[in-house]
């Protein structure tokens, strides 16, 4: 760091080269904070931080968590006698059906990163983490989710790794950990994104102008949140919230898209006039919820909502992806 | 195997070794069952087995789950061409205490077992799986904990992995397990225990007569289950339940133990006319849930419940345990 004043304000974000580690850090400098970012580059991409990298608060190390002695040394030298105030853990694999077909993706990516990040952070006393989970957590529950319902069997090893990644920070504020944010997310979309329905109609419909082969019935329906109001909320919850463990769903107030809203939309911004072919059946793929209601109660009782639509976030993140 | 005949109804026990795992060992073959058991003797003893390896039907093989290449040679090599009908998967730590100091003791020993065994299964085409899981995953839940409880913040690593463990079990189902049950421990007594309350009461009042030290007030009050009605439980559920997931607390349906009662009980037994001396405050370490309410009503409705009390429980366990 050029400057070593005030370094207990420094946070680490890791995934920071990632779709929302990226946005995040940028929120974050934004805000006159200092960011170390550790990103591995599996799914990360330098280009996601052209703006950051170019501000002397922010500094950027190419290091894999779960490498613990390597990324601890790293950091320590970095910090130069300083301290992490507020770690945010958002490394994870963001490929769900990725991890379905082989479990050691989300164990490694997903897990492992999180048990690491604990271990670094008990060793080095750091006390406050915000975390990035996901709605997957809650399975195929049919009821309204929320942030206390049960049981918790999710249906992607991407959720259960997820799951078990809230387990252990939560056990680890019985032993070192000071206060932890749990941020449950939605689907997120917007600029930068690597996966995920919108991505893979554009990148198909610029194969195939002519036609767009969509997996399912086109009825699934989810809440999509724009990456720019997902970060908002989790600014929010982190200066707002303030219990010893503080978990919160975090989604769109105003309906669900279906996945036939994003395919049309996405034909209309990409290729005008091509048809839309459904494969058909209920599911997209192994381990998709097809449709789910998502309690946001919790999180508006904090003061918080988000003002875009799920379908304005769609409709935005498609214009943002071409 | 001496017998190749009916191998569909070979069962594979992990944790064979261990308290429970033996008794469960016997329990199958009482029933007439083959039994191939795997244990590391991490924590589990060969003399736990005595009667069973003197059964041509049992067979045990000294492996780490977790070592899966020389562990799946060995299992093939044993079945000689047949399956295993049902995994009951029971290798885990038990000392939730030496997991509290080390996170690497549970992730090891009671996540990556689990983790593994799913990919032994799904490698060698096993669909059905019985597990143990624990009451801590509901952390310290003030609430009646029932199968649906949430949220799931465990205070243990040991409870997180095996939350850890449910999550990746669930996930398990949506891709080859064809049907899985959980069962959720409470505190399970009896001969052959490693670890808990009783065997520390009995193993420092053979220390010392004169005076037994408690952690605590002695006020912490938990329901214990014998093993014998422990395993006729798992036994029961995995004859009745008979959706794709299946998930049980198990529990005793008459009262909870204090600390108090098993430090009285245990010096009636192991030391008469010694002195309590209790260390004070609420909980005795740190992961240690003080007091709960689990809910046995999901049993109850399959048609089990437990005929000893708590308390008769212990009393039980201790004579066994001196």
């Amino acid at each position: 760091m050029s400057n070593s004043v005030n370094l207990e304000t420094t946070s680490l974000v890791t995934g920071a080269a990632g779709f929302i580690g990226s946005h995040l850090v940028d929120a974050l400098l934004a805000r006159g904070e200092r960011v170390i970012g550790l990103d591995n580059f599996t799914l990360g991409h330098r280009g996601n931080l052209t703006a950051a990298l170019a501000n002397p608060r922010f500094c950027l190390l190419e290091q894999d968590v779960n490498q613990a002695e390597s990324c601890r040394e790293a950091v320590v030298r970095e910090l130069a006698g300083g301290k992490i105030g507020t770690v945010w853990h958002l490394a994870a694999n963001s490929d769900i059906q990725a991890g379905g077909r082989n479990p050691d993706v989300d164990l490694q990516l997903t897990f492992l990163t999180t048990f690491h990040v604990l271990k670094l952070m008990e060793q080095l006393g750091w006390r406050r983490l915000v975390f990035a989970s996901t709605s997957a957590i809650y399975g195929s529950l049919d009821a309204e989710l929320r942030e206390d319902s049960g049981p918790l069997f999710p249906v992607s090893n991407y959720g259960a790794m997820k799951l078990a990644s809230e387990g252990a920070i939560s056990a680890a504020l019985e032993r070192f950990l000071e206060r932890a944010w749990i941020c449950r997310f939605p689907n997120v979309v917007g600029g930068r994104a690597t996966h995920g329905a919108i991505y893979d109609f554009i990148k198909k419909l610029r194969a195939n102008p002519a036609e767009l082969e969509v997996l399912g019935d086109g009825l699934q329906e989810k809440p999509y949140l724009h990456v720019s109001e997902l970060v908002a909320a989790m600014l929010f919850i982190y200066d707002h919230a303030g219990d010893r463990l503080n978990c919160f769903n975090i989604a769109p107030e105003i309906g669900a898209s279906t996945v036939r809203f994003m395919a049309e939309a996405s034909v209309r911004a990409a290729a005008p006039g091509a048809g839309i072919r459904y494969t058909g059946g209920a599911r997209g793929w192994v381990g998709d919820v097809p449709k789910f209601r998502y309690s946001t109660a919790k999180l508006r009782s904090l003061g918080w909502r988000a003002r875009l639509s799920s379908d304005a976030a769609v409709e935005l993140a498609i214009q943002e992806n071409l």
